[in-house]
């Protein structure tokens, strides 16, 4: 073993890798993908666009949009066998591990499932991210006991994901505000289950157990999970009269309050300032400002609190009532997370792969040495 | 991000966590799980005893260790839904493909999978352990279009595992090699899908994640994948005489020799030579000999050309001879190692959770800062 002398409990500060997907100065509160800020991209690209970007370092052309938007269509509908396969899920099955083995088995039918030239991959990924929105509606529509919804290759990623899960087509200004949540997620540095795809595919293991490795991840309430926690104490609290009342009483038992504060952020989250924005907007369109106002109430007394010492509304924190008015049940907020996510994994995939190392830290060993084996008689 | 000096590609040399599991000293050539030296458990242990041992910090009581086995093989048998599962797989899946989506869909059968208490991943962890056998020969009988064997409780789990396998009750030559192969192979420091399954639990998620991702990361070729290349090599030579022939052409091109050298390990890998004792005697007893002369001739070049250069062989390299003569087909060598290693990630699961900081490591950025968004009709 080397000796070090650094040892950072969870590699806080550690660099574990290079990259040039996403840059994240926390003091300033500052996002970019390959460079362009994300407020730029929530404002002027789509998730398909912002995918394309992330996956080739550079903006497509109006010509390879169209081929990327057409070749991601055609691979909405998912393989018979996986159908067959949700078929046998109990409908009490949690979300995000019936999501982690739809992902999972997507492999199974994938006849050069371990190829992982950057092409392959490329293609691989292209097909995982068609398909989980259509694996997650799916899954809802299994659980309860209803058919299928099947995609329609006429919409895009979000607008298709809406209305397979509502069996109608979404309004322009949902289908905005979905697309919005996608960009924005898509990707941010070495969060865990990037961290954990990046980790992963270091063997040449494949797309799948990347993948399928990121989800477990990012179900974890430290991290994908924390949205559904945000939405859980909005549910909790009966009027925005009732807020501040809630907060203090949480903070003064040193209680954590779901969807503030950040290892990285010391500032506002760059994307909870767009999400802020779109809550708003679609609690107005959906009849849902009372659970708006409930979150800025909220803020208001945690700012009064907290931001002296660097805690602010994270992305979880508006992405709640944004998911919530778009129709999304709680449960699927995280798997929803998920689909975007899926194209930073896959583009993070790609980077190790380019100038690939295994990683294989040094463990701290603070046992003992040389212990005698005892015989069972003698314990 | 904070300011780092250090960066080291794939974190060589950097330690990530601290850990009483196992320790390694790869000049001398050492590793003890638990300050025991591993011949001594290789010599004296059981799996069964080692992976108590590895959950516990100390060996069992004679009634600790049969409450331990009783209760392990209470529950070999696997969920009915999962049977139903694996009947929707194409025959063709590649088996560690299959045990991930196998062992994800167990989750799926948990009334509490997110439960993360210490109580609940030991008792989850078992029934994992448990049941990674019984996934693994069901997915063989299956594929092979033959009625299931079904786990026998009157057995240890690798007495189990065999003959599940093969449908007749292994010799106990046959079942102590499955053993010490399974106790040689139960936990090595932060190789990558232990670190992966540490890195994924870290956000709180729950063990069938952790255990899903980490055998993701093992199908990987530069992890537990290299056994089945060795076997592929030997397969490859006709004779004893070709080898040294086929070795020096390999080498001539540069190419590396499966099953030789290791990251860590610039002395003999203590667990190979357990493995090559194991693997002639299994050879003897199986008319294997040929094969095994293969491998101590290769081995033979190799120590000449490259000894001095610190590259010996490693763990892969007998477990492949070894694994040949217990019977198992070539592509179910890495998903054996599977059930071993559960017995190591459970082990650092319950450690990391016990003293949990997620990890969440910076990033280098090396790309661009504030790009401008162009207008797709200007790009």
């Amino acid at each position: 073993m080397t000796a070090t002398p650094t040892f950072s409990k969870g590699l806080e500060g550690v660099v574990a890798a290079q990259t040039k997907m996403s840059f994240i100065d926390g003091e300033k509160g500052i996002l970019e993908y390959v460079g362009i800020p994300i407020g730029d991209l929530a404002s002027h690209s789509t998730f398909e666009e912002t995918v394309f970007f992330l996956w080739n370092g550079r903006l497509p052309k109006k010509s390879e949009l169209a081929e990327f938007e057409t070749s991601l269509r055609a691979r909405y509908e998912i393989p018979k066998g996986v159908e067959e396969l949700l078929n046998t899920f109990p409908k009490t099955a949690e979300p995000m591990h019936a999501i982690r083995t739809l992902v999972s088995s997507l492999g199974l039918h994938d006849p050069k499932p371990n190829a992982i030239d950057i092409p392959s991959i490329r293609d691989k990924a292209l097909s995982i991210l068609a398909q989980v929105p259509t694996l997650l509606a799916y899954f809802l529509q299994f659980r309860q006991g209803k058919q299928f919804i099947r995609p329609d290759k006429n919409m895009g990623l979000a607008e298709n994901f809406l209305y397979m899960l509502n069996g109608k087509k979404p309004t322009a200004a949902m289908t905005k505000a979905m697309d919005v949540c996608l960009v924005l997620h898509a990707d941010h540095g070495f969060n865990n289950s990037t961290f954990t795809a990046r980790v992963l595919i270091s063997t040449e293991s494949d797309i799948y157990s990347a993948i399928t490795g990121a989800i477990g991840s990012l179900r974890g309430p430290l991290h994908g999970g924390a949205n559904e926690g945000v939405m859980r104490m909005l549910n909790q609290i009966p009027t925005v009269a009732d807020c501040e009342k809630f907060i203090e009483d949480k903070l003064a038992k040193k209680d954590k309050i779901p969807g503030f504060g950040h290892r990285i952020y010391k500032a506002y989250d760059p994307r909870a300032t767009h999400l802020k924005v779109l809550a708003k907007q679609l609690a107005q369109d959906t009849g849902n400002m009372p659970l708006f106002e409930k979150s800025t109430a909220i803020e208001a007394v945690m700012t009064r609190e907290k931001a002296a010492k660097g805690i602010y509304p994270n992305v979880d924190f508006y992405s709640a009532t944004t998911y919530h008015c778009i129709g999304l049940p709680l449960d699927l907020f995280t798997p929803s997370f998920v689909i975007s996510r899926v194209g930073g994994w896959s583009a993070h995939c790609i980077e190790q792969l380019s100038d690939n190392r295994l990683f294989r830290p040094d463990a701290d060993y603070t046992g003992p040495h040389n212990v005698a084996y005892t015989p069972i008689e003698k314990r």
